[in-house]
This record gives C-alpha cells, sequence and structure tokens, in this order.
C-alpha cells in the first residue's frame, strides 16, 4: 500500500465563500475536549445549553430545538422525510439549487409535488406565492429562506399566514440565514426550520439544527406512516434528547462540544449585534462592489447579509479571478454554479471575517485581481467601502 | 434567557465502555487543523488516505470504500436503503439490538423480512444460516459480525457463500469490529459492510466507514427504483467523493481530519499487530474475569477480542458495580440492555486502553467494587491476568 504519513497540512485560507467559513481558534479547542459516552450525563447538559442557545439563534420558543448527526443536507431530508408524507401535495417554492433538491427529497418521499417557480436569483412577492398556496391547498409549502446558490433572502410573513389558513405546514430552509441574519420563525410563522453549523454559526460542518413548532411536532406525532427514514427520524430523537434520553445512536459528541463554543461566542456578542455587524459587512462590500462598477445579481431588500453576489463583469471568467485572488493572499472566493455558472461570484462575510478590515482586504484584492484581468474598475471600492464605515 | 456560560469540562473517564472510547491527543489535534472547503482538493487528499486506509482495515480491495457524514447508525441505514427495495425480499439473521434495529430499517422501506433468530449471546451455526439462506432465497441477507449488545463475533464465510449461490447480497454490521479485529471482507465474501469511528478506530465519533463490494456496486448502478435517502444514496456519494467531484453536501472537513489521523496511528502500528494486541488485552481480561469467578455470557471463539460481556454475579446491582468503578478512577464501563439488562456487563478494551498495564487497573477495580458490592471472587484476577501476560 503506497500512502503518505505526512502530517495534516490543510492550506491556510481566508473562506470567504458561502461555507465553510472561519472557525475561532476556541470552537477549534472545544473539540480537544474528553469525548464522553453519548448517555452520560454531561454530554446533555452540553446538547440542552445548545438547545437554548440554538433558540435565540432561530427566533424561536420551539421546544422541539436541537441538531441532527448529519450536515445541513441532514436538516433538509430531516425536515422531508418527516412532514412529507408518501401521497400528500407538497408545495415547492422554487427559485434556486436548493429549492430544487427540496423538490427531488419530496419526490423521493412519494408526494405530488407543485412548483411555483422563479429565474435564479429572484425572490417570490409574498402574495403571489400566498395566491398559489391556496390555489393548490398543499399538505406541507417548502421555500428557501437564504438561497446559498444565489443570494436571495425569501420574506415568509403572508407565505406561511395562507399555507395555515389551508391548514399545510411551512418548512423553511435556513442554511445560509442561521446566525447571520434574521431567522424569526415565531414572527413568520415558520413550522420547520433547518441549518448547518458551517456558515452563520461559524463552526466546522457536521451538525445539522433543526427546530419545529408545536403545531408541527402535534401533526408528526399523530403520522399514521412510519418515515422510511429512521436515522433522522424525529419522533425517535425526541426520545433521545429529551426525558428519558433512550439509546438511538451515538452522537457526535466533540462537534456539539464545537457548537455550543461557537453558540456561546453568538450569546456573548448579542445575536442581534451580531446579525448588525453582518448587514453592516454586506452594506459596506456593496458600497465598495459598485462604486467599482460591478452589479449584483439580486435586488436591494433581497439580499442576504452574508452572502453577496456581484456579478461577473462581461469579458471576465470568474475562475481567473477567483485564483488571482488566492495566489494574491489566500483570499477564497466562489464562483456561481447552474444558470448561474460564471455569471456571478458568490462572497461569503461572516462569523470573524464580518469586519472593516477584512471587507477592506477582499475588496483590495478583488479590485487588484479583476484589474489584471483586464477590467478597468469604475472607481476606488476600498475607499467607498472606508466611506461607508465613516459615514 | 438564562445560560451558564461556564467553559467546557467533561469528565475525563477512562472509557471502557462499548464505544465512544479513549481518543489518542494527535487526533484530538487534527482537528484543530483548519477547515478548508468541501471541494478544495486538499481535501480529496485526505479522502483518497482514508479510503486507502479503510480498505486495510476492512480487508478488502473495495474500490468503493469511503465514509459517509453521519454516525455508525447513518452506516446501517446507508446498508438498507441502497441495498433493500421495496417489495424485496430480506433476510436477516437475529441475535441481538443491532439486528433488530436492521429489520426494523428494512421494514422501513418496505421489504418482506425473514428472520432466523438465536438468544442474544450466541452466535449462528453458520451451516444453519446456509440452509435458512437456501431455503428463503432473499435478494440480500444481514448479519451483524459485531454485536455490540452481546459482544459475539458471527463468523460468515459459509453464510456469505449460500447468499451468492442464491444470488443474494450481503450485508455485515462491523461496527465494533472495524480496526480491533479482523473484519476480512473479501475473505469472507461481505458485499456491504459499515461501521463506526468511535469503537475500533479510537476516533471521535460522527462518520460511518462504508464499503461496498463492485458485485454490489454493479446491482446498485443497475437499481430501477430511486432510494428514499437523499442524504445517504451511494451513488450520488459516488459522483462527489470519485471521478467528478460533483457537490452533494459539505462534508465535516474537522471529522475527516480526526478519521485520517486515527487511520494513520493504526496503519503505523500495524492492523495485524493491533488485531493481536487487541487479542491479547482480551485473553488477559478473561483470564481475571475467569479467575474471580466470573462468567462470560459469549462461548469461547465466539466472543469479540475488544467487547467483553462477563455476567453479573447473582444478588449483584450493575449500576451499583459501576458507580463504584467511577467513583474509584473514572473507570467507566457500562451495563447490558433488553433482554441482558442487569444480566451482564460491557466492558470495552479498545485502542489506547488495550494494554497490560490498563486491563490490570481495570480487573483492580472491578474486584474492589465487586467485593464491596458483597461479592467474594473465586481468586485475584490482577495476578492471573499478570500471569497470562507472562506467560
Amino acid at each position: 500500500m503506497s500512502i503518505s504519513f505526512s502530517p495534516l497540512n490543510p492550506p491556510r485560507r481566508l473562506l470567504f465563500g458561502p461555507g465553510p467559513t472561519m472557525v475561532e481558534p476556541r470552537v477549534y479547542q472545544a473539540m480537544t475536549k474528553p469525548v464522553v459516552s453519548h448517555l452520560e450525563p454531561y454530554f446533555f447538559e452540553v446538547v440542552e445549553d445548545c438547545r437554548k442557545l440554538l433558540r435565540a439563534a432561530f427566533g424561536t420558543a420551539n421546544e422541539f430545538t436541537l441538531a441532527m448527526s448529519g450536515t445541513g443536507s441532514a436538516g433538509m431530508q430531516t425536515a422531508v422525510a418527516n412532514f412529507v408524507e408518501p401521497g400528500s401535495k407538497y408545495a415547492v417554492l422554487a427559485n434556486g439549487f436548493f429549492c430544487d433538491r427540496l423538490t427531488e427529497m419530496g419526490r423521493r418521499q412519494g408526494a405530488n409535488v407543485a412548483r411555483l417557480e422563479k429565474p435564479w436569483g429572484e425572490s417570490f412577492d409574498e402574495d403571489e406565492a400566498a395566491e398559489f398556496i391556496r390555489k393548490e391547498r398543499p399538505n406541507v409549502v417548502a421555500f428557501v429562506q437564504a438561497e446559498t446558490s444565489t443570494g436571495v433572502y425569501q420574506s415568509s410573513k403572508t407565505i406561511c399566514a395562507a399555507a395555515h389558513e389551508v391548514g399545510a405546514l411551512v418548512i423553511a430552509d435556513c442554511v445560509t440565514s442561521l446566525g447571520a441574519m434574521p431567522v424569526d420563525l415565531d414572527a413568520n410563522g415558520i413550522d420547520i426550520a433547518y441549518s448547518c453549523t458551517q456558515k452563520g454559526l461559524s463552526c466546522p460542518p457536521g451538525l445539522a439544527p433543526v427546530s419545529v413548532s408545536p403545531r408541527a411536532m402535534d401533526w408528526l406525532r399523530g403520522r399514521k406512516t412510519t418515515p422510511a427514514d429512521w436515522y433522522l427520524d424525529l419522533k425517535l430523537l425526541a426520545d433521545y434528547y429529551e426525558g428519558a434520553h433512550r439509546y438511538h445512536h451515538t452522537a457526535p459528541i466533540s462537534l456539539f462540544y464545537a457548537m455550543r463554543e461557537g453558540l456561546v461566542c453568538i450569546a456573548e456578542e448579542g445575536i442581534e449585534k451580531r446579525q448588525a455587524r453582518h448587514k453592516r459587512s454586506h452594506e459596506a462590500f456593496v458600497a465598495g462592489a459598485g462604486a467599482m462598477g460591478l452589479e449584483m445579481l439580486v435586488k436591494p431588500g433581497r439580499r442576504l447579509w452574508n452572502l453577496n453576489t456581484p456579478r461577473v463583469p462581461d469579458g471576465i471568467e470568474d475562475l481567473k479571478v477567483r485564483k488571482r485572488l488566492i495566489e494574491w493572499g489566500d483570499v477564497e472566493i466562489l464562483g456561481g454554479f447552474g444558470p448561474l455558472a460564471g455569471k456571478v461570484f458568490r462572497v461569503g462575510i461572516m462569523g470573524p471575517l464580518a469586519t472593516e478590515e477584512n471587507v477592506l482586504l477582499l475588496l483590495e484584492g478583488l479590485e487588484k485581481a479583476l484589474r489584471e484581468e483586464g477590467f478597468s474598475p469604475k472607481g476606488n471600492g476600498v475607499e467607498a467601502a472606508k466611506a461607508y464605515y465613516a459615514g
């Protein structure tokens, strides 16, 4: 067997992509704490801390808030496998990659899928979506609050109200919003939300926070069919994480340590303050990008605060720009994919990177890289961002 | 929100249970390495190293060997969701808790389940199991190579041959065997095997190594129905981890770093040498337990090397003994459950704990705790284990 036993030596990048993003040293250190048994009372204390702190980040009083032992995609599957029954009607608001994945997962559960479609990069007018829901009268409505493929934020108060009017439950993908911008489950009326740890929570990937409203838990406890998915069965997980602590699986202890530490960091800063910090970084970046002459894919007011999608200027190859950024300062941004391949950059500014210093660094590098690829900036992006911060 | 922000401070236990078990400091340190993108070439180098090293531990040349982004239970679900089709015939050799779980997962997939049953703690005579398979002619046979609930090792060469004779694929649960005793997928003829990281591999929990034979991959590529499970769909995962590196999910990067480090530790020691070390610790423990007058649940030759199940002596409460061990030296062993609740101890001796020093420490503590609970040992367990090591 030819195998190199060289020590682990991953590149040290400034992760300005859509995630995974930067992890604080104290979060890494949390993972060096000794593993305990998955039935150890101390572990359940850690879990309870995480549940309380997750409720604050999700903006909910939902008792049933916890983390699945898988990545964000496992969170999506948890929502669909538990709440979309075979033969049920399932409505998806489709305007990006993750809406298509929600669709695919629903089909695999044997649901009848109805889709309201928008081009990637647009958001839904809530009244239009509400009308669609009243017409279709589905059992479940799914939408993406924070579309990682496009940078769109979807508001949802009217959508959720329409769903509840026809007796439907609402699933929202909050993978990119949690920890970085308002998720507001209760204020919006979202019944089932899932997220990940490696974006707005600034932790390593591997857990999927999930929150379920009492209304949805009531429905689930009355569900007659058994979900095909045993691993992500929320009723079994409720027995493990709540009350009885009945063995289900061996939770990834070290990742729970990391998530608790990351959530404590967020609580120490204050969730509103953290969200405001992301909003400022976003506005500073948009000011800088705009000064350079870059257009944003998404309309103002519909944009994610922590994931920006400036269009790639005509005649410029996004991959070449991204390579130059890596060479210049180990700055990693990502490109678009699907219908947006080559058309947008995906620039995540979150967690430890959402500061003036880092936004200016990023704009400096981006301007340099674009220039070297033949793009002539209209104005000075760094100065525009500085002016934003000063203003 | 009343939440304590006290620093993480888990108890430091000697984990002599069935898992999670002790993790080497260098494996903990691996998780402090910077997270990189899930599409970063360096990450795929780490994955390739893991795949090579896992093949050696599994005893296989299977190209399709990798780790699922979930715990051992996700590994079980991967095997069942991908290979047990709705309406297919699924035979389970049932002699413990995890065989029942395999049964439940198969039912959830809509399979027709046939079970050959044995009391917990017994193993199957291979000829008897082979006869059952020839009679039932299932599409898939599942058995547990290493039963974590009982401490039984199941040999399988004849079982697999009978399955192949009738055209069935064979699933084996290797959750407790991998890294600690021979798994030998290819020599046994096992088609689909899954395991975990927190037992014989001495890593934190969170990944599920899986290995699939070319025969089973051929079947899967020809499968006409789509698995309900999107997250654990092996065809999609093959596109992510092999060749195209097509985005599927964001793998838990830090856990892959840990697993690579743990597997490198194993490769440095040598897998055969490591297995032999576990065998010696097991034999020393059995010698010591026997000298004290403890009976083993499982017959000689059918026992796991890394998970011992001595019977709880008559009149002794297992929980009280276990509490005393914690108080005495933070030594954690577990009890039995289900039909074995209160009847056996489950004593895992694996990884860093599988040394003479630790076996003697464990026996010393166990003897003391039993004595304090009113049990009179027949002889000196520590001396018997010392004699074993000296002999």
